[in-house]
């Protein structure tokens, strides 16, 4: 068996850095042919690894590589009769490839303090120049995924090796936004 | 306005320490007369701060402290005509005294991982032996119980310097089982 990655964008010792003025590009499916692309035309922001089941994920990672953009900015350029979306149902729309299974864009639209943003996979940008994760969300979620709870420690280790603290949640400033967000939709902060 | 706590029972420096022998003891609430006797026969686990809207706190603090024992070795004694379920579609079945509002007991009931504990909080025991809580869960919800989000910071902080290292969902052991009962209930672990 292949050895489980965290990811292979993740697994180079945390040196990748990006460019700081990195200003969005285009992101291409796996297919040889008609890829999907989508235009991305500003910075991603809260670029992490996610160990959550639903975010679309490379074989043989356990985490995702995930970020967010303004859903404006987020536009299918070419191909875009091959996507379809994964479960109606989600707050996250997750549109994938139904040839090469690879998710593309995945909108906010419900009434959700991330309505507006689009969710990502940047190691599908042509350019490379994307910055780095800088946190790891719902990492105890990869059990859910198949990684033996034995793994854990160590994995949560591994990430800490990259510079990757690990969260079984979101972020604590993300986690505060959406309590923010909660507090004044229910009138106890204004 | 009085000052807020954490919460009176960790805001001593975290020099706490409970008894390791603690076995149990009687849970009072706060009525005067008449009061709600809980009995718990054996040690309690998992003893932590909680920042969720949900769970019982005094006036003034923050978190509640709560910690579970299993469901079988928790029983009313004295005067139980005087609690209702506060919640019933909640997965913890609160139980809280009528006229002081004091949560006593909080069974899981449900098909769940922590199916057949009691969530209870320690002091409300007679005696105070009780061993210290050990970290701070959902952490975050604070600010929709109405803390100001420009606290967190200094909160965290004030958690940690009292040895509680601060989490916006459970600690990762307990997370950890959480998605361990959930993989091995869809299959994906055996």
């Amino acid at each position: 068996m292949t050895k489980r990655l965290l990811h292979p964008a993740i697994q180079d010792g945390g040196s990748r850095t990006g460019s700081p003025s990195f200003a969005g590009s285009i992101l291409a499916c796996h297919c040889k042919t008609r890829p999907v692309k989508v235009k991305v035309s500003v910075a991603i922001a809260h670029n992490h690894a996610c160990g959550c089941t639903k975010c679309w994920k490379p074989d043989n990672a356990a985490f995702s590589v995930v970020a967010v953009a303004p859903s404006e900015q987020v536009s299918v350029i070419e191909n875009g009769d091959k996507l379809v979306v994964v479960d109606p149902s989600a707050l996250i729309r997750r549109h994938a490839c139904k040839e090469c299974g690879v998710h593309m864009h995945g909108p906010v639209e419900r009434d959700h303090a991330f309505k507006g943003l689009s969710f990502i996979h940047p190691e599908l940008f042509e350019d490379g120049d994307w910055p780095r994760p800088t946190f790891a969300a719902f990492v105890s979620s990869i059990i859910e995924g198949g990684v033996d709870p034995s793994e854990m420690d160590g994995i949560r280790s591994d990430l800490r090796s990259v510079n990757l603290e690990p969260y079984d949640c979101l972020s604590p400033p993300l986690m505060d936004y959406l309590s923010t967000w909660t507090a004044k939709k229910s009138g106890v902060l204004r």
